[in-house]
């Protein structure tokens, strides 16, 4: 299968090319001068072919690096699959995910390694590699990291907060990164004060504040500013990298950007929802159907942050100074009725997690056209950082010879409306939609996912199992 | 004239990749998965030229975006004219250069801008952009600003020093900022409060003290730290871009940091000699030949740090963080005798500068070598970012389809000793290298620059006049 | 003459004490418990003069740093001579002020030091020192501070605003505080860059904004910002201590801030117009009488800074933290008529100036109601401090023997209306009131100066030539 | 008894003064302006003693806010007793201390409350306050603190470090913090990251790394840094008022600077020990007798820092910008043999502690001699300040009529040789000195306390059991 990308604007992190992109098989073969011919060789008339990107952008696929398919938590299961989470992401423009392995403390890294390769293989749509999850880090998943960094799992999340489920002590967390320090893994971090947290939300419950938007009140920014510091801390004493997950709090931010200034390898990721949605209009949210119990849409940890603080502002702010490095979606949906529901007296017992996968690309392009980022970093934030971060570059995140065949045909002139509305776009298996009502001034046309198109013109074509493992290597971002 | 570069590995900002480049007349064609055909269409079979470049690298030609040819300066010329000066940033895989184009305060910056042309027209080896110089800053000449962008000279440089030469005062920078904020030229600023260093100077003469070393202890910190604050505040205050040049001083890096922070367009540059070399061993040297006044071989302005102080470690922990963005020369060549001798009994009459436009990319390769930098960060520091920096990208700065065929191969299995002792390299207009000594870990092969190979095999094959002018847009770079 | 003020509670910058304070003469003889005995010796029928301070606050007698009486600027002088200034000053509880002798840049400063002791001899209410204004910094002006330094002027002012007029160079200031750092005088800093205010002027009123809000607009953050940091370095260079008068922006603080932070002997004073007053609320009023030309009244400099800025709250934080040190009025008066409206059509014609000499130990006492600095800090501010950066300490700004008897008996029962309307206090010389309509949670009820009674119940019993100079020593606040 | 100490130079925290401190029984009644008389009383005349102190400093007796007599730790007690440590205090010149309350996770506060009065009563030469450890922080210690507040114990330590034993965590540091912000207690923290601190030990000795010097390595600057921020995050969220003890790391200094340049009410003591000593010269000491064990006579926690670092720099300077409030001793004595010698072969059983309450004064007024600090500096760090922080001023930390009659003569022309070695001086129940060969350019002469002469002429003159319970009210000294 031989496919030309013709008349194209193609953009990359540092700037943009009139370039035609040819893809032979799995791979991208050649990018070209646009026009019909090399040397006098006739290339359109040699591929199988041709989509006609005039007046479009040619973009290296979306890579999500941080998602939750089908995740077990809290006695339910994350609501997509990796059949339809992958499948909503190739809608909007992603065609790799990193998604999390979770070790609960009494399993084994390495059997739950497997297990996630059984879960996903032969159902996704895309591409997929994995992080794994080290819960109270013990000396077996330690001696584990090696064999699974050799499997393509380079990069492992610990906890500072769920207690009795995901976290580790400070001590854990030293010699987890240790061990980072000296095999080079990336040293992934969920910054939350948990013992914090734990008191704020029963001594909210006691006092009968039961309602979504404590939820954001009990996990209060110094929760998180301390926990990223600390984190930092732990990553100077030993050296190894850190990658903060799903930076919220402004806060967190100047600590990683004053790390970053004195030349420590911290990296941050935030999120679509820590840039558009805020304490006050969602997590405080109250609708008909559900009462203040609405917010619980948007319950999700690090929480939506308040909007008069300004960590929205902030947060864009930080994408343009580099001090935020990529956008993932901690993708992790429920539904509101079986699910979240389950918190209807009790916001604790909400399912925390939001859908996004499928709308990242269209909200962080939707920052390009008010102003907020330009058009190169767009796809720095959104393919080829995450893909350098975490091992991938080469074969993702990048439109050059070699590279796998991920290819995306944005039309600047198109339009996006996203929810479960009529007339609109969500194809994540969620009863609702957290981003319901938002406009995006752009369209994901044509996706491409290793050579194979799976969406055309808006229309998902492909097969589930379309998407394979990706065998990751080291990260390539270290500065 | 078509070129096929094969084997090698393509570097470009973010990664690497193995790839062939094919060039076809003065522009980048293709950029080609490696081996011989494209979709059986046999490549190498027609072009007119093949490069193997099996086991080394290909890179966009370095962009040196500070150089002085043939600057008149205190009485004398800058040793190097355009001709030799090019040559020579050719033999070191430079392919353009961007030159200061002078003003004196009774001159009209539209006839210096021709008076440059006429230089600089059919001698140079390889392509060139001009800045302007605004010396004491006229009504005029903010009026010719707007014909100068319109020219393609879009960034103009003030000075914080100078008196009665170059400077202006703060009245007339804020004038000139509200004009560069208007019509987004990238304001230039030499930081360094000449009123203080002229104070000191006049006192340390007094009080006998007339060698090199004293050129260093007479503009200290402070004065680049207080300038570059200032010129940060000007910046703020009318919402110009700033880009301050050749950066020395690890506090003024600080300013620039924090700036940036905040989401100003604040930039700066360094250069090989604040990396490499400080006021102890260099401006504080003495020689058989010279005695104390061998420290006159590095007098430039800013001055060399203290190493002691920490400058130069700190400077290049800048580069990793991007608290400076980019690196060029400010090469300002002179000889010894006729010249730099001017100043024997008086270091305020050394004329200022130092050779170095054919030895940046060797030095800073040697950074990646030393484990300082990354490769892609080589390539960005060197030819990306300055192409972005001064509006060049797309035709300089990268390697892709539609650019100009500005190649070059370098070995990292090469060597390059430099100097003008024996066996050494030297191709710059001066009695002495200021890089006597200095040994690279690797080689410019072959330079080729619009699609003619003008180093081969470490052999200069070019002809004077080979470079063309190079109309520059608006930065591509600001955040 | 003995007086005894007894069962007050004496305040001083540490704390509080339940004492009696007894005056001999022009001296504190004896801080005493209270009671009517010492040793059975009956000190009560010992003395002349029993004031009951039962209840209230006996403080220091407040030691106002800055004041301009008649001073001469713009063609007109300040409305408030010698004689009616520090009338007013005493009735609001300051004992002691230190006046600006002002240098014009032909004027000799030994010949304008003389001419201020003739303005104030025999006029004072209370005691008086001077600093030197050095204008346009000559070498004979160097060479004068010596001789001024052993006439008890300690302290001497220079001015990066006011070209022509007032300002220095960064030269000159570099080559004054050299001289300061070798005779230990402090260096105070009127830290704006008129450079760039002029500009900001001079287009402000080609556009026609002509009101007095222009004054503000006109003399933004970033001027005094600026100036704050460029003074800084050029103390830093030097080793010169640096005071910064009237600060009132947030920015300016935080430079301060740092410096202090690093050691070094950076100071700043704020002004009760910095913590109460704003570019909107009084800059930007009108009033049927005087329309838009209402923010006349409030026309100083630096300006009132924004309050949607928080430069109020700022700057209230700050005397907190001691990030800035001491509270003076900067003193300048001028009536509205005849004075003020030289500036009607041109806010630039304005007299630059509040009055504020008799409100200050007021209105700082009022942040001890609301909470804002505690009841020792505000002493501490207001008195204690100003004498120990001055080097008046042991004879003014405290309660102790041996200092001059300069003490306030201070009711925070009592109340104090401000302003020229009926039943409000005002005594200074102008024809309005910039603090108009404050109300005040305490009162000025007995002021002591050197023993004498001068405020009695709210009456002045003083008499004309009751102040005498104050030789001042070095500044004894250094870190 | 009635006490006149005339002709001295009162020191105060913010100046000097000449004058006579006349006290009546226990109490100051007056300080006089010098001389014998008192409105013709003579004072001299009617006194029991007097005492000269001409050319000699008069201050208010050292308060010393953090001590541990017959502290049980690790199996074994502090060597000093109440008896012998407060007898050395005086002896230095202190003439309160604040001890520690100890509770072990089984105990009930109230009752070591009684427990400690029992071992204290009787035995102190000089006044004595109690903190109260709270060790693993429960319900039934959050109701006692009200009580203990109502018995004069404001103030509350808890550690992040010491797990099982003195631990608690974030949760419930939360809830004390809580607490303490509605009661108005003052929470002190021992700021060191305990699990960090606990794998380093276990890994330094399975290295076979026992020598006392690797207490230090153990012990990084990062922990100390990391829990400090996150005390301040936790005050921070709920408002307590925060007193870091015994701060020995820069970093950590820097953290607390942080917080307070914004206003919060964070505090920070230092040591002598942080001020002199070092991880390089004393903890990796070694000697005949104990070979590198000798290093264990400086065995304490936080640990000594490397000079090379200069933390013991920044220290002073910290003291200077006031980052840095006041100076305890961490008085914690053991001896070498029989206690430090418990941890021969693993540094981790060493007792922690140093013994200094008899060397503070001293120390820090050498301090003075070397310029590093002011002489009312040295009142306000070693009296004033600490009497305000914990709620004693008025009755201690000053020489004010009302106040205790805690006052020592200091000789300035005096000499103080430290050590157990042949004319030196040393009376804490230690076999060794940690200060040994220490010279200091001043003399305790004369102390006073509560009117009484204990100290004379250096000779020791009081009794066992002079000292009483100082009933303490909240901290006076909130920002
Ligand atoms: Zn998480
Ligand atoms: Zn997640
Ligand atoms: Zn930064
Ligand atoms: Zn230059
Ligand atoms: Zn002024
Ligand atoms: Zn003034
Ligand atoms: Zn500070
Ligand atoms: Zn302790």
């Amino acid at each position: 299968m031989k496919t030309l990308i013709k008349n194209g604007t193609v953009v990359n992190a540092t700037g943009t090319a009139q370039a035609d992109v040819l893809i032979d098989g799995e791979t991208i073969a050649a990018v070209l001068a646009p026009g019909s011919s090399l040397l006098g060789f006739d290339v359109e008339q040699n591929v199988d072919t041709v989509i006609d990107a005039a007046g479009k952008y040619v973009i290296p696929g979306g890579v999500d690096a941080h998602t939750h398919m089908e995740m077990p938590f809290g006695g339910t299961n994350a609501s997509d699959t990796f059949e339809t989470g992958t499948r909503a992401a190739a809608w909007g423009g992603t065609t790799s995910i990193v998604d999390f392995i979770v070790q609960y403390p009494d399993q084994n890294i390495l059997e739950q390694y497997q297990a996630w390769h059984e879960k996903a293989a032969g159902n996704c749509a895309i591409d997929y590699g994995f992080h794994q999850i080290l819960s109270d880090v013990q000396d077996s998943s330690l001696t584990a990291m090696d064999e699974l960094i050799a499997e393509g799992v380079t990069s492992f999340k610990l906890f500072m907060a769920y207690k009795g489920v995901f976290l580790s002590d400070d001590g854990q967390i030293l010699r987890a990164f240790q061990k980072g320090a000296s095999n080079g893994a990336m040293m992934m971090m969920h910054a939350e004060n948990g013992a914090m947290i734990d008191v704020l939300v029963k001594q909210a419950l006691e006092a009968g504040n039961t309602s979504p938007y404590y939820h954001g009140l009990t996990r209060p920014w110094q929760a998180e500013e301390e926990a990223t510091h600390r984190a930092i801390m732990i990553a100077n004493l030993t050296g190894a990298p850190l990658y903060v997950v799903h930076v919220s709090a402004k806060q967190a931010v100047e600590q990683i950007a004053a790390a970053r200034d004195l030349g420590q390898n911290v990296f941050g990721e935030t999120c679509p929802q820590y840039l558009y949605l805020s304490l006050e209009e969602q997590l405080g949210a109250s609708s008909e159907e559900w009462g203040s119990f609405e917010g619980a849409k948007w319950v999700c940890s690090t929480p939506l942050r308040s909007k008069a603080e300004g960590h929205q502002h902030h947060m864009w702010q930080s994408l343009r100074t580099n001090d935020i490095q990529m956008v993932s979606t901690d993708h992790c949906p429920f539904c509101m009725k079986g699910q979240k529901d389950m918190g209807l007296n009790d916001f604790s017992k909400i399912p925390n997690g939001i859908g996004s996968v499928e709308h990242r690309m269209d909200l962080l392009y939707q920052g390009v056209v008010d102003g907020k980022i330009s058009l190169p970093r767009w796809v720095e934030l959104t393919s080829t950082t995450p893909a350098r971060m975490f091992g991938m570059y080469g074969k993702k995140g990048v439109i050059q010879p070699g590279a796998d065949g991920d290819v995306v045909v944005y039309d600047p002139n198109g339009h996006t409306s996203i929810g479960i509305g009529e007339g609109r776009t969500h194809h994540m298996n969620m009863d609702y939609s957290a981003w319901e009502g938002f406009e995006i001034d752009g369209h994901v046309d044509t996706v491409v996912s290793r050579g194979r198109v799976i969406v055309d013109g808006g229309d998902y074509v492909g097969s589930k199992g379309d998407g394979r493992y990706i065998k990751r290597g080291l990260s390539q971002y270290l500065i």
